[in-house]
C-alpha cells in the first residue's frame, strides 16, 4: 500500500477500498503519509466525491485513530448537539445548561470560529477566567457538577481529524460533503455521547447554501450515527439572516444570558427550545418542558454552575468595545434583507474572527442588529452598530455590508430567518 | 492574493488570472505557498484542466522563477531534443553527437528515470568516470569541445519547475497535460536553445496512451515554443513496443555505441535519423546528411569527445550483470506482442529504475530482447534475457511480463513499433 496508489484511485474516479482507507488514515496520523499527499487526496475527494460506504469507512478509520470517551458511568443519559456553523449562532450557550436543567447531561465538545462563522469557545472566552481546555477527568467533573460542559476536544480524540481539519483549512478543501460529514461524526462518535442532534444550517451565512446540499449532508450524518449505534436527528434551519441580534463573542454571550433569564430575541428562543426538545426526546428525558426551565431560573442556575466550574465568573462584566459605528437606514420603508454572510464577514473584519488559526480574536468586536428583516424603518433610524477596538477596521467591514442590508418600499416581501425548515431522522 | 483563493478558483473550475499565476509560482518558489497548498492546486489543475492562455502564463512564470541561459555566443546554431519518455528510448545518446557532427550544437539537458521509463543521465552514468552535473561554464566548454553536451539542468534553471516536479511525483499529479507541457517547455525555453524538436511518445510504454492525447500535448508544446520565439517541431512516435533491443542503463549505452558505429537495430537508427534531420532543418544546418555521419565515423568521433570532456572513458568496459534469466518461446509461431510497458516495468523491477528519487539504480540491470514483434519463433527459442545483480528480483520482473509477451499461430497480425506517426509544427 502506498499513498500514490490511493490518491490515484480517487483521482481516477475509483472507489477507495476499506484497506486503502484504513491504511491512509493510519499512515497519515503516524506521519508516514505527508501533508502534501493528503491534501492532493482531499482535493480529489472534494472533486470526485465518495460513496456512502467510503464515507462510513473513512469515519470509522478516523474514530479508530484515537481514544474513545465513555460517559456510561454517569447517572444521567447524555446528549450532544452540533451546528454546522452560522452567523450569530450562539445557541449552544443557552442550550447546554437548559437541557441539563431538564434532566439530560450535555458533554459539548466545541470549536473555534474560522472565517465568517463564530466559534463557541471564542465566545465563552469573553467571560473572565473561563477555560476551554479541560482534561478528560476535569470534563467529567464539570459534567457531574453542572450537568453540562462546553470545552475543546482533547488531543487524543480523532487525531486524524484534527490533523486533516487543519490541512483542509489551508488547502481550500473544507467544502467537501464527505469530509465535513466524516469530520463532524468521527468526533461526536469518539466523544461517546448517548444521542446527537444536528443543526444543519442552510443559506447565505451557512456552509450549505441550498436545501438539497444540506439535506444530503444531514442524511449522510444521520446514517453515520445510526451505523455506529448513535441515535441521531438533524434539523435543517435557516441561516439566510443572522440568528438573534448579535454576531461577535461577548455580544453573543450577553444575548445568551438574556435568553437564560427568560428574555432574548424570539428566533433564538424558538430555535433553542426546538433543539432542546429534540435532545431531550433523543435522550429519553421528557419529564420537564424546557420552556419552563427558562422561566423558572433552573437553566440559568445550571449556566452559572457550568461557567463557575470551568473557572469563569458569571457575574463579571463582559468586555465592551472601544469604538462603535452606527449604520442607519437611508430611506423610509421595510428592511427586506439583512444578509447573514455579509454580517458574518463584517463581524469577522471588525476582529471577532480570525484569518489564521493562530490569530487572536477581539472579544468585544462584532455587529449588533437593531432591526430584523420585516421591520418597518424610518430614514436615519439605526440599523446596525459595529463594534471594534481598532477603528481602522470600520471601512473594510462596511464594504462587506454594502449589498447585505436592503431597505425597500413599504409592503415589499422580506426574508425570514431562524426557523426550522425540515427534520431528518 | 493568497493561496487559498487561487486554489479555490481552480477547484471551482474557474480560470486563473495572470496575476494569480504569477503570484502563486513566485510565492511557491520562495516557500510562502506551502507544498500541501501547491499539491491541492496541482490536483485541481489535473482534474479541471487549464486553458491555453493559463498554460502559457504558467510556463512564463516558471521560466521567470530562475535564470536563463544564452548560447548566442557560440559559432554554431543550437538545437535540442526532448522525448516525453519511453522504454528503450536511448535515442538522445547517438542523436546528440550525430547532430553535432552535422554542424549544429546540441545543449541537451536531460533527466533521470522514474517509474518504468529510463533516464538519459542514468544510462550515461554506466560509463566509468562520466559526470552528469556541470556548471554553466563547464557545459559551455563541453559544447565548444564536442559540439554536444548531455547533462543535468542546473539548480538555477526554472527552480519552480524543479520543486513542482518533485512534488507532483509523490502526489499522483504527474499525469496532467498542462503541467507536463509547462514543465518541459519552461526548462527548454530557459535553457536558451535556438530550436527544439519534441519526440512525443504514444502507446503502452509512454505517458500518452492514445494518439489524440499525444496530439493535444504536442500542439500545446509547439504553441508554447512559438509564443516564446523558439522554433519547435514535434514528432509523434510509436511506443507500443520497446525501441531497439535493450532496456536498461549499460545495455542501452552499448546499443547506442553500435548505432554510432554504423550498426544497431533498424528502428533505433531510423528514429535517430528522423529526429536528426528535423533538428538540423530547425537549426538551418543542412550541409551534411546524418546517415553519412553514422557511416563515416564523424558521429562516433563527436561521441568520444563528448564523453571524454565530461570525464568519461569511452573505451572502458561497461558494467555487466551478475545474473541472467532467459525467457523462451512456449510454442512455434510469430511474436505478435512485446509490450513496451511490460518490458519497462520488468527492467524497473530488475533494478534499472528507481522507486523513489533518492534510490540508486543498478547500471547493468535490464532486459535484452532477442526478437521483435513480427519475428517467426520456435518453441524453446530465447525471446528475452533478464539482467540483474540481485536474482531475487527475477520472479517479480517475470510477473510484469506475463501478459506482455505473446507468441501466436503463424500468420497472425503483429504490432509494429518505432515509427513516426505524425509531425506537428
Amino acid at each position: 500500500m502506498d499513498a500514490i496508489s490511493v490518491i490515484r484511485t480517487k483521482r481516477d474516479r475509483g472507489r477507495l477500498s476499506d484497506q486503502q482507507i484504513d491504511w491512509v488514515i493510519d499512515a497519515y496520523t503516524r506521519g508516514e503519509v505527508a501533508d502534501e499527499q493528503m491534501s492532493a487526496l482531499a482535493m480529489a475527494i472534494l472533486l470526485n466525491g465518495m460513496t456512502r460506504q467510503e464515507i462510513a469507512r473513512w469515519t470509522a478509520a478516523m474514530i479508530a485513530s484515537g481514544e474513545r470517551m465513555d460517559f456510561s458511568g454517569l447517572p444521567l443519559p447524555t446528549v450532544d448537539k452540533h451546528s454546522t456553523g452560522g452567523v450569530g449562532d450562539k445557541i449552544t450557550l443557552p442550550l447546554a445548561p437548559l437541557v441539563a436543567a431538564c434532566g439530560a447531561a450535555v458533554p459539548q465538545l466545541s470549536g473555534r470560529g474560522l472565517g465568517h462563522t463564530g466559534g463557541t469557545l471564542d465566545k465563552l472566552e469573553s467571560i473572565p477566567g473561563w477555560r476551554a481546555s479541560l482534561s478528560n477527568e476535569e470534563m467529567l467533573g464539570v459534567l457531574r457538577e453542572a450537568g453540562a460542559v462546553i470545552c475543546a476536544a482533547g488531543e487524543g480524540l480523532a487525531p486524524a481529524d484534527r490533523k486533516l481539519y487543519a490541512l483542509r483549512d489551508v488547502t481550500a478543501t473544507v467544502e467537501s460533503m464527505p469530509l465535513i460529514a466524516s469530520s463532524i461524526m468521527s468526533k461526536k462518535i469518539a466523544e461517546g455521547t448517548g444521542a446527537l442532534v444536528l443543526d444543519v444550517k442552510v443559506g447565505s451565512g451557512a456552509f450549505m447554501k441550498n436545501l438539497s446540499d444540506a439535506r444530503e449532508l444531514a442524511h449522510t450524518m444521520v446514517g453515520l450515527g445510526h451505523d455506529h449505534g448513535l441515535p441521531t436527528v438533524a434539523l435543517l434551519t435557516d441561516m439566510s439572516t443572522p440568528l438573534g441580534l448579535t454576531a461577535g463573542n461577548a455580544l453573543e454571550v450577553r444575548e445568551s444570558v438574556e435568553v437564560l433569564s427568560g428574555g432574548g430575541p424570539d428566533d433564538v428562543v424558538a430555535l433553542t427550545l426546538a433543539l432542546a426538545r429534540e435532545m431531550l426526546a433523543a435522550a429519553g428525558a421528557t419529564g420537564k418542558d424546557p420552556a419552563d426551565a427558562l422561566r423558572d431560573g433552573t437553566a440559568m442556575d445550571h449556566w452559572r454552575r457550568m461557567v463557575t466550574a470551568q473557572g469563569g465568573d458569571p457575574d463579571a462584566p463582559l468586555p465592551t468595545s472601544r469604538e462603535q459605528h452606527v449604520l442607519t437606514a437611508d430611506r423610509d420603508g421595510v428592511l427586506t434583507t439583512l444578509d447573514a454572510y455579509a454580517v458574518g464577514v463584517a463581524a469577522w473584519r471588525l476582529g471577532a474572527g480570525r484569518a489564521r488559526k493562530e490569530d487572536a480574536v477581539q472579544l468585544a468586536a462584532g455587529v449588533e442588529l437593531h432591526a430584523k428583516p420585516g421591520a418597518a424603518v424610518r430614514a436615519g433610524q439605526p440599523l446596525l452598530t459595529l463594534h471594534t477596538d481598532t477603528p481602522e477596521r470600520f471601512p473594510h467591514a462596511l464594504e462587506a455590508l454594502a449589498d447585505g442590508v436592503v431597505v425597500s418600499p413599504p409592503g415589499t416581501e422580506h426574508q425570514r430567518g431562524g426557523t426550522v425548515l425540515e427534520r431528518i431522522a
